[in-house]
């Protein structure tokens, strides 16, 4: 049980995470911040936070637990604007996508308090954003990934899987890393990719028309194209290095079935075609939207 | 109201077509035709044939309205084997997924008769092929795009207009050039994207621990990398100048987004991804499993 929640950035993610919190009865009081004023006071408005606070400092005073969820180029300014008031108790956490540009904002921002932060990665999202969508069950059923710090205090290690397992998530721990090159595979990639494959219809003269013609497949394959674009932009510059990584593996697979389709390659078109389709029929989704049954393997 | 249906090949296509026909009260007889035997059998034991025939060209005997539902490199040699029985009266359709090969494969096949067959493409199926699976429902809502030879009997392109549109389908008339350009860039080339891209994430050491921790972004993304590897192959090859030709476009947006990003330019960035964010967000999907309710522009 937490005696006070800051929230820095009541959006989606941070709204929701004091809605989970209050829902599980884990918190007493929610204090909120958000740059913009009329969020804050939307966030008050919905039940969401308790109590607005007029600075992200002011948030962190008197707080037990601060969840940071701004975007992650903000993390360093504001980690350095409440640096100050975090004690050796205080449990900081953020809710970025990316780990290693993160980690390296904490230590500059820190100094010794970076003891007490606890980089974190919930898996869940929604494609609409704001306070207005947060909800207590979003994060139910979803992995969130923990890339715990050489200098972390460990009871606060242990304290941030008992508060993410309490509202029903898969806790995993892994180096910033290993989670950056991850999800520049599984999640900026795809983005990109989509992003790029619809702009380049929509480019064309008859662009419109096509995608007039266009199915389910279309539909699910360009989803993640409708991603909000400021986001996007800064989890590409965060993850940079990795996703031009990742992005040299899809176009090594990408000119190998381009020339297989010049050379009309019948054969070996269709045993690349048959390793995917094999693969993706095997592949599970991790985290449906159920209380995972998994022990968190930490 | 038609006779006889004759289906050749008895899969998730052509068996639907045979049971869509039927609910509607569209058919007095289904006689039906598959390479495998214990196909055709199955077909008769669910109630969508109702007649077994031993060959492609008795399929056609005495049927006013055959339908092919072979794979597309099949096309020319099935047609040759039942010309001999498709009289002036006889509506011959195909539901190929490509239409320039299947135009010169019937020109090539079917001579004088080639009168009578109207080239379609119903925009519909499953993950799940195979006639188990076929559907009374799988046409209701979707758009089929008829691409008529100047050489048809203008009844029976009516004909295949009305028995389409009596299915619940909207009907769309187009050049098969212009058909094929279009079903490349929002069909053939997403699938060749998620076939490839799920194969680089695949072939990496870290791969599959890479992949438990994808999420519904990922999900719907590859879900079309699951599809069937001989189907995809026969048409990537028959739809193989315009698939390239379409990623081309897509290597040009590609090349850009990764210039960007090697550059740095976050406003450059940003700008490309809202393009696509704002477009994607604007586009509907044209068939939805009902009904349409906008008349056939034919």
């Amino acid at each position: 049980m937490f005696q006070q929640l800051g929230i820095i950035g009541c959006g989606l993610m941070g709204g929701s995470f004091a809605l989970a919190l209050k829902k599980a009865g884990l918190v007493r009081r929610v204090v909120g911040y958000s740059k913009s004023p009329s969020t804050t006071e939307a966030a008050r408005r919905l039940g969401v936070v308790d109590v607005v606070a007029d600075s992200a400092l002011l948030a962190t005073s008197g707080s037990d637990l601060v969840l940071l969820a701004v975007p992650v180029s903000a993390t360093e300014s504001t980690l350095r604007a409440i640096r100050h008031l975090v004690s050796p108790q205080t449990l900081v956490m953020d809710v970025g996508s990316t780990k290693q540009d993160v980690v390296l904002a904490a230590q500059k921002a820190l100094g010794k308090h970076i003891e007490s932060f606890v980089p974190a990665h919930p898996i869940a999202g929604k494609e609409k954003s704001g306070v207005a969508n947060a909800d207590a069950d979003l994060y139910l059923g979803s992995q969130v990934v923990l890339t715990p710090l050489p200098s972390n205090r460990p009871e606060l290690v242990q304290k941030a899987i008992d508060v993410w397992s309490a509202l029903g998530c898969r806790v995993l721990r892994m180096e910033p890393r290993l989670h950056d090159a991850a999800f520049a595979a599984v999640s900026h990639l795809p983005h990109l990719l989509a992003y790029s494959y619809f702009n380049a219809v929509a480019a064309q003269t008859s662009g419109s028309d096509f995608m007039s013609l266009a199915g389910p497949g279309f539909r699910d394959f360009t989803r993640i194209a409708a991603s909000e674009p400021g986001m996007w932009r800064d989890i590409f510059l965060s993850n940079r290095s990795e996703l031009l990584q990742q992005l040299k593996h899809f176009r090594h697979q990408l000119d190998a079935m381009e020339r297989a389709l010049e050379e009309e390659d019948g054969s070996g078109l269709e045993r690349v075609l048959r390793q995917a389709s094999e693969g993706r029929s095997r592949w599970q989704e991790p985290s449906s939207r159920r209380r995972a049954i998994v022990k968190p393997k930490v």
